[in-house]
């Protein structure tokens, strides 16, 4: 028993990172990807991998568990292809950042004799690539997984097994999974890291808006701003896949932001800021008191 | 000539890191400070000041130059005080985080024979107070200086004179010094400073409208929300000052940004987004090619 054999589709920072940290602690099987030829050399480079392939079939052909770590979109492609080469019995699980299309869809594309757990491991860095992958990306962050909604009795013990040896390697990463449901992780996410996101490439857009061409405001930016803004750096190629399978959440969050922001200009005069500034108080404080690590994503 | 005796009315973080960048870089006159008696204290045991007192007329007897650091609605409550206290030919500067107001009313409330220079010290820290107040503050941060609008030339080598030597002070506690005009001032601090922070007091408060009970969002929080929300602690009582006494620069601004978010909302699904994360990736860009220190507020 156990993975043999662990195949990972798209090897870039997070599919890299899976893999180096996985030869890291231990690990012994063997790590084959599926990405372009490009990336593939530069994977073989950093020892990721030990072999790699363009061709979706060869990379889960024997593989006792299936790493997607595409961007969301390409996920959604890939889960039909798996549907026709996973090999019976073996786990699949996807580090994507949207949740509910992709296990509503693994639920009608994967057969039963393969288990599927829907997976965001909230880690990240500046820049993407196998290039800037490492073994530690996972430490002290929290890793998302998405239990299967059908459960089979006669095939519990089985999927508890598969499950359970991958949950040991999240751990062994040094993540700390999170168990919950598709639509609650969507909305979470929603609020805590996607709409972040957008605040952050709002307030960086509309400051370009609002230069002059000597960029004087930006000549003055200080401590609050880079931080405000560093997300903003972030490849809209990631983000795109995000916004499309996330969208009804995101105006939902961006709405609820919009309103808020609203409130604070309509009250600036008035001491019913204080009301906004309280709330915001807590939230810090409850972050702060929730400690665990702050290096994650 | 020089400054013989400095009066610093309100000895709080950016007052008391003055006075402690002053005597840690050299200077050997007296520095007072007007404050609660409390404030004074610790002052004192911080080695802040040489001495100190509750009464207004009594800090300014004799100080050739006066540092006013207190909340922006104190610092306008105290120039008409220093309108009939201040010694001839003293130079007034005030620390204050909006500067139209602020400069207005020196140039109505002091007289003739006292020079003013308005100040912006773009350096703080996530905790206030005189015990968290340090020598190497403004080590590396931007100090904006608005230049007195009434210049007659029989003055100008005396003011010269005053403004060279706290530029000099300025240079040795590690800042930068920049001129600008007050309007132009409010408005880019506005859109670099004051509105990232109501931003991230409107994130961190509706995230705490809209967690439930158990606070899951909140548990899932990573680095990037982490960091949008730190200014979010920020006290009220400063912010509610900058909010009064820069409204309508925060209404324009906090608009313009309501009217991105509205943007992104209504754009998630379509490729124009990404002309929006070409504009954040550019502001990204150029505040990274500027350079400079990134240890400011």
């Amino acid at each position: 028993m156990g993975f043999q054999r662990i195949a990972i589709l798209g090897c870039g920072l997070i599919g890299g990172s899976f893999a180096l940290g996985l030869k890291r602690n231990g690990y012994s099987g063997d790590i084959i990807a599926w990405d372009r030829e490009e990336t593939l050399q530069k994977a073989k480079q950093r020892g990721a991998i030990d072999w790699g392939t363009t061709s979706v079939s060869e990379a889960l052909a024997g593989a006792d568990m299936v790493y997607l770590a595409t961007p969301v979109m390409v996920i959604l492609e890939l889960l039909p292809q798996l549907g026709q080469h996973a090999k019976p019995g073996a786990l699949v699980t996807d580090a994507g950042s949207t949740k509910v299309r992709i296990c509503n869809l693994a639920r009608r594309a994967l057969p039963e004799q393969v288990v599927f757990l829907g997976g965001h491991p909230m880690a990240g860095r500046e820049r993407g690539g196998v290039e800037n992958a490492g073994p530690d990306l996972f430490v002290g962050s929290k890793y998302l997984l998405i239990p299967e909604a059908r459960e089979e009795e006669e095939d519990k013990n089985r999927k508890n097994d598969a499950v359970e040896e991958f949950l040991g390697w999240v751990r062994r990463l040094g993540a700390e999974p999170i168990f919950l449901d598709a639509a609650t992780h969507d909305w979470a996410v929603a609020l805590i890291s996607q709409v972040p996101q957008l605040l952050s490439t709002a307030l960086a857009s509309a400051v370009w808006d609002e230069c002059d061409d000597d960029g004087l405001a930006l000549r003055l930016a200080a401590r609050g701003f880079r931080e405000m803004t560093r997300l903003a750096a972030s490849p809209y190629d990631i983000w795109r896949d995000i916004c499309l399978t996330n969208s009804d959440n995101l105006e939902r969050a961006l709405e609820r932001l919009e309103q808020q922001l609203a409130y604070l200009r309509t009250h600036l005069r008035s001491s019913d800021l204080a009301q906004a500034f309280e709330k915001a108080r807590r939230t810090c404080a409850t972050l702060r008191g929730a400690g665990g690590g702050g290096t994650d994503k």
